[in-house]
């Protein structure tokens, strides 16, 4: 199996090497990640300036860097570095993806939408951590990622995905607690409320930070269950943006399936 | 009525200009975009580095020109510009935002995309044109346009957005033609088969373009329509893409009122 690993936060990013170590015994694992971070880039692409792709020594590990957002790094594996993906993981991000408010500019997704635009299945990992020291705190945690991580690549190399589902994007809460699971949820509509915060510079001029307050979250929701429950969610997406057209029927036996396999993988209580 | 005029192509594009004349009598109209191209940073936004808001004059119109992305820049308009947004015209754009691929990384309707997050109806216009100068090339398809994005602002203003709709997207063909009609119809999946162009440096280093070339397309979809037909492509779209949940029934009969008010706006046979 050719797995491309890679990630919004860049190269140097723990997060990635994770994400890496999960896997690298699962197939011919390539690791391809922008350079420097380009978190909240959405599915940025890049037209008007070239791309450059540096191949670099990743401790022990062959790994190639781009001047590029995640979504030209997936057009530069699939088309110049991979013969052939056949899954790809996006990720471990740095904070929780969840709602559509982050999925639609999340980087992490942003890849693994890209993938999925390729035909090639896609899964985002993200953890809802604000810092990179953050993903020692907790080996617990960590392992419960590593499971499910191996498990999903066993079950999509083995069933594909499930139908009508282009990208599952999974979301990890701050701390690992006993019986944690993996629940099916939708994406909440928005995490945050959008705020400014205006500020006076030294030379007198004004700016402005974006940011959020969380609003609160609705129960089934995938905020609801890492925020809230502090369980892990799986949230299937799908690029489709019609209002108009017909969709093809989810198929929600395998998905149900998948999760149970996942839940298997942690010791969950079924 | 308030209204937003925004875009991606930044605060200097003939497209932006264009857009507030066509509306400019309707409301009070605001001018807020970025200060320089921001093309294809889908819904990126900015969180790690401050943003700025510079007042200017655009030709006599007082206009907001922000250091930020399409998204931070719907943000600083409707949390810090404006008091009340009540539709948001994103455009127009310099080339045409047809196909998911394309709506996915497109800066134009990721303007529009974030609005509707915020609650707000919004529309974005775009033209199959690769250079700003070719908007003065067919002044026929420029009143079209300028009839389309009046009759779309007083349609919103008396009967809200057709339900189930979170942005509508409205693509022009490069050429005004006899007869020429607007038609409903969904985004096609992929516009381009993407490539790599390779090459090397005057020093002797690797370096790549990404580009696409476009794919045939299906009838029945805005690609098709606009590139094929040489007609007007009406793609209502939503920000949800989850795979789960439920979905509001969509107003098919309000996005066919739609579509006809557009063609009575250009005399289009209905």
């Amino acid at each position: 199996m050719n797995i491309l690993v890679t990630n919004d936060d860049g190269i140097y990013s723990p997060g990635l090497r994770l994400l890496y170590s999960f896997v690298k015994d699962l197939g011919r694992v390539y690791v391809v990640a922008p350079e420097t971070p380009k978190s909240a880039s959405g599915l940025g692409i890049t037209l008007h300036k070239p791309l450059r792709v540096s191949r670099m020594d990743l401790e022990g590990v062959t790994a190639y860097a781009t001047s590029g957002t995640p979504s030209d790094t997936v057009y530069l594996a699939a088309l110049e570095i991979m013969d052939k993906i056949d899954i790809v993981l996006s990720g471990i991000n740095i904070g929780d993806n969840t709602s559509i408010q982050v999925v639609l500019s999340s980087g992490t997704i942003g890849a693994a939408m890209q993938a999925a635009l390729l035909g090639i299945p896609a899964a985002a990992f993200s953890f809802d951590i604000t810092d990179p020291e953050q993903f020692w705190e907790d080996p617990a945690l960590i392992s419960a990622a590593r499971h499910i991580a191996r498990a999903l690549v066993k079950f999509v190399e083995e069933e594909g995905m499930p139908r009508g589902v282009d990208v599952i994007s999974i979301n990890f809460p701050r701390r690992f607690r006993p019986n944690v699971a993996v629940k099916i949820v939708p994406a909440a509509k928005v995490k945050f409320s959008q705020k400014v915060d205006r500020r006076v510079d030294p030379r007198g001029s004004t700016y402005y930070w974006l940011y959020g307050e969380m609003v609160k979250a609705e129960p089934g929701t995938d905020v609801y269950v890492v925020h809230e429950e502090g369980n892990i969610a799986l949230t299937p997406l799908t690029f489709n943006m019609n209002v108009l057209g017909e969709r093809p029927q989810v198929d929600t036996k395998g998905l149900e399936k998948l999760a149970k396999v996942l839940n298997s993988s942690i010791g969950a209580p079924q």
